[in-house]
């Protein structure tokens, strides 16, 4: 089924306790892509300057992954983000940022993906999310990513945009700030109840959590990596193998979510292995398909 | 099959932000206790002063704990612990504490505990736990707590130790102390290679981990408590589940493992529902067993 993603391209610079990644190619929607491409087509959204030093078609060579949807914006430019992990690979500090082409007006959705079925909306302002989402006609499932900024400055949006989506997907951190509650049980709870049928919290090395009306729950570790080399992009690589799972099975029980969740989980530790898109590159599905059974093992009782 | 405990009884004073329980029955041994009797006969170990306001006996009356190996030491007081949990429940103070007892030489372990099999040494020094285990002869597995302390300013004697147990249980923070790792998966590893054949780390809300030498892993969240009134105790708990369900099955295979760590998660969440031990003098085996199927059930995909 047809899976649209709208998000940020960026030009990163990372560093971690492994090292240092200079300019390397990053952004939500471009980990998205990565991570949702081993599952599904996807139909990607998004705006860089002629700044922009990679080539994106040589980036999704060999992958589903439609260009329809970037622009190259003429008298702008692309973002930039340097940010440092400190020695626990929790914490990170934003050095440096150049929001650009982020702080302007969003990208048009093509006319021939306006009937896309499943939707992500990588984080920026809830405002841009609506309008971005504004021009779908349609969708069977919607998910958006947010952050502490938006929850605090941007609320009102914010809780307009809930009402207009399925699924939520936000760290712990972000799941107590929303809610005003610290036990995520109750945060969850009270997050479905703004709106979301689903919603997804994530927990870094502690896994996450997965919560529908009406009482359905499903609580997952991370995958055991003793290999962590930059988190950079886990959350919307976890976002991309969750909605390109169920965008290739075209389901959305709750069976399906659990799944979904566990997929997004394991592309996320190829994610985090290596700096940049390292990590995502160099694998098959055969062995994102082969870490599933593991975290199966390792979880069950 | 016969298991022992040797731990503390106190006199603690909580504070959480859901109330105020003052000079109720704690110490390790006795979480520890209760939680096991739910799985296998206990024999228990400690000692108190004659100021001890608590009757044992009748605390545990109706249970399977076998009291021979408490001793009420005349000229000496009951250890006394005063703790505030912080809001978010994670984090907690000590404002005042009497070693008491605590501080004077370990009790005899009876004569007819020494061929206990099963054995459960809780928190004190390392050179406590090591001349407490050195009364039991020929043991079947044996399990340890520890903590910062006693990584930080007696690492010797608890090396020494770790080459005489079976099983280390200790939180993240310790883990990563004593193997001088952030990652918990390679802290794991470490440890293991400290001597004892299997290590548990228990992360709290976000549930725990064992791993076995050879490369056996099994990860698993906490029980989704939405209530937690005290966590007094929950590590206690934890291994008195853990503990008992290895001496009812006299089993100590991966399997059985994984099966044990489960049981303490759930014994873990009736304890930290209510304060002292009110959350687990209230339960059945049969809300222990209803607990087990709804974790199964929220984790597994």
């Amino acid at each position: 089924m047809s899976l649209l993603v709208t998000g940020s391209i960026g030009i990163d610079t990372v560093k971690t306790p492994y090292g240092v990644s200079e300019d390397c190619l990053g952004g939500s929607s471009v980990y998205f892509s990565m991570a949702a491409s081993f599952f599904a087509p996807v139909r990607f959204v998004g705006v860089i300057g002629p700044d922009c030093p990679f080539d994106l078609a040589e980036v999704f060579a060999g992958r589903d992954v439609d260009l329809m949807g970037l622009e190259v914006r003429e008298q702008s430019k692309t973002f930039r983000w340097t940010g440092t992990y400190s020695d626990n690979m929790d914490d990170r500090r934003t050095d440096y940022i150049e929001l650009n082409v982020l702080a302007e007006a969003p990208p048009d959705v093509p006319e021939a993906y306006r009937d896309s079925k499943y939707v992500f909306l990588a984080n920026t302002t809830p405002g841009l999310q609506m309008q971005l989402l504004e021009q779908v006609q349609g969708p069977d499932f919607v998910a958006a990513d947010t952050m502490d900024c938006w929850i605090k400055d941007d609320l009102d949006d914010l809780k307009k945009l809930l009402g207009k989506i399925d699924c939520l997907i936000l760290n712990d951190g972000e799941a107590r700030m929303l809610a005003d509650d610290y036990n995520l049980i109750k945060a969850a709870e009270k997050i479905l109840g703004m709106g979301p049928g689903v919603v997804i919290i994530k927990k870094g090395e502690s896994g996450s959590m997965i919560c529908r009306a009406g009482g359905e729950r499903f609580i997952l570790p991370a995958y055991p990596a003793d290999e962590v080399k930059d988190p950079t992009g886990a959350g919307d690589s976890f976002a991309g193998g969750f909605m390109g799972y169920l965008a290739e099975t075209c389901k959305t029980d709750f069976a399906s979510l659990k799944t979904a969740v566990a997929y997004g989980t394991v592309v996320a530790s190829f994610t985090i292995s290596d700096f940049s898109l390292e990590g995502l590159t160099s694998i098959s599905k055969g062995d994102i398909d082969g870490r599933l059974e593991t975290l199966r093992e390792v979880t069950s009782f």
